[in-house]
């Protein structure tokens, strides 16, 4: 009936250093602009064609949309970003890398903040630079709900309202819609479409800059999903005891909980090398 | 009381080749990403902020947008394309150059096409594969409005009612408004502007990838407008007879009517070097 491709931003400078982003504003690496640049390529060759782009309004997936959409030859298009679509806040850790968060927090505790659902990770004082509360671009954001730290589930609460209010119309209406976001307010999407339980949720893993397209129903309710590209690549990087059967793309168990700092080699998978 | 920003895109490849383009969709050359990469950076130089971004659907202007945002660190903004600021239609000219035509046309004719305000040039044949009539970035065309060739009088007749209904409301609700454009649709906003008359809307030159400043009154109606840059190298390019208590930014008598072809080296202001 319909369909809808998700792509989450290609390679960030603080992924490269191994640092919670969260809402800080890092552009990409050269890694992430070429892995953009294939991603609108492979779209393009397999006939992708869309009428409007959501986008957050951090530079990752502003860049990685600007270039994917010059290689799909559709800068014609209206790009609507919007804070809702943000990479989940991340608190005080944000510009901390892990060696420094288990230094400052214990190993346990940052354990907590990644594997839980509705834990976050403690809060930015009001008087932190890192709030960026007067920042233009969140000039759109109700006082009441700028974050100064969020859990998954709080991404989830204000990923949704975005969805109904502004995407799904446009699905209905019969446009093309490309979504280029973040590791978790993708997540808060798929939680929502698919249902998935706030436990399984944890364990999904988006890889960066693989389209991954929805086709749905007439009532949005998600009939089918695949990445696009290399299959092969992507099969063999879905762990042997992944139960194909879930509604999640891809899933490693036990269940590994993505945050959006990039895993360890070893941790990898190998679609993310 | 309101300030609104206009930038011709940069070089293009059928700029370079000497060829009428109009709505053919044509990239930037080098030069032309240079030429964008400069403005953006001027604009953030000079503390330019942008809420909003309205532009053509035609790459050439879409690339230039694009470029200038990154360099304003605005990529976060939303961009909003139409048809309507598409460069004047060139009817069965566009893909011919300037040799091509005065042999095909005989020299004279082609005077008239570039000097009148409304004499439009040959229109492309319904069935002629550059009309274009199936892209989906013209969707939103009527049908009846589909344009086969256009004089200045036409360009104007479909720019002016998308400011109105779209551009003018954003100013007047104080946001900052960006639009990048073509050599035409900038010439008919300007014309509606400062209400310029026919015959002098012709000999207005505007130069490339050159951010052109409007300050606008209470009602829009422009108080003041002023090049940012090497204001030297802008002056020195205004010919000594212009009259400079004129509405028109940048003049040259005897007016030489721009077409969106480039002019010969030897016609060329030092700013379009």
């Amino acid at each position: 009936m319909y369909k809808l491709v998700l792509l989450r931003h290609g390679e960030s400078v603080w992924n490269k250093e191994n640092r919670f982003t969260g809402w800080t504003d890092v552009g990409l690496t050269d890694k992430g602009e070429i892995e953009a640049r294939e991603a609108g390529r492979l779209l393009n060759r397999e006939g992708y064609r869309f009428d409007v782009a959501f986008t957050s309004v951090l530079k990752r997936a502003n860049k990685t949309l600007y270039v994917a959409l010059e290689q799909l030859n559709l800068m014609w298009i209206p790009i609507r970003p919007t804070w809702r679509l943000n990479e989940r806040h991340y608190g005080a850790l944000q510009g901390l890398n892990k060696a420094q968060t288990a230094q400052k927090f214990g190993e346990e505790q940052v354990l907590v903040w990644r594997r839980s659902y509705d834990t976050p990770p403690p809060a930015l004082e009001e008087d932190d630079p890192r709030l960026d509360r007067k920042n233009p671009r969140y000039a759109e954001v109700p006082d009441a709900e700028f974050p100064r730290t969020e859990c998954l589930k709080d991404t989830v609460a204000r990923v949704i309202p975005f969805w109904d209010a502004e995407i799904a119309p446009q699905i209905k209406a019969g446009k093309n819609v490309l979504i280029v976001a973040h590791g978790n307010s993708l997540r808060a999407l798929i939680k929502y479409l698919d249902n998935v339980s706030e436990q399984d949720i944890l364990g999904l893993n988006i890889p960066t800059a693989q389209p991954l397209v929805y086709e749905l129903d007439e009532n949005l309710k998600p009939t089918r999903h695949y990445y696009l590209g290399d299959q092969e690549a992507i099969r063999a990087a879905i762990d042997a005891v992944a139960n194909q059967s879930r509604a999640v793309p891809q899933r490693q168990r036990p269940p590994i909980p993505e945050t959006e700092e990039p895993q360890s080699a070893e941790q990898r998978a190998p679609w993310m090398e």
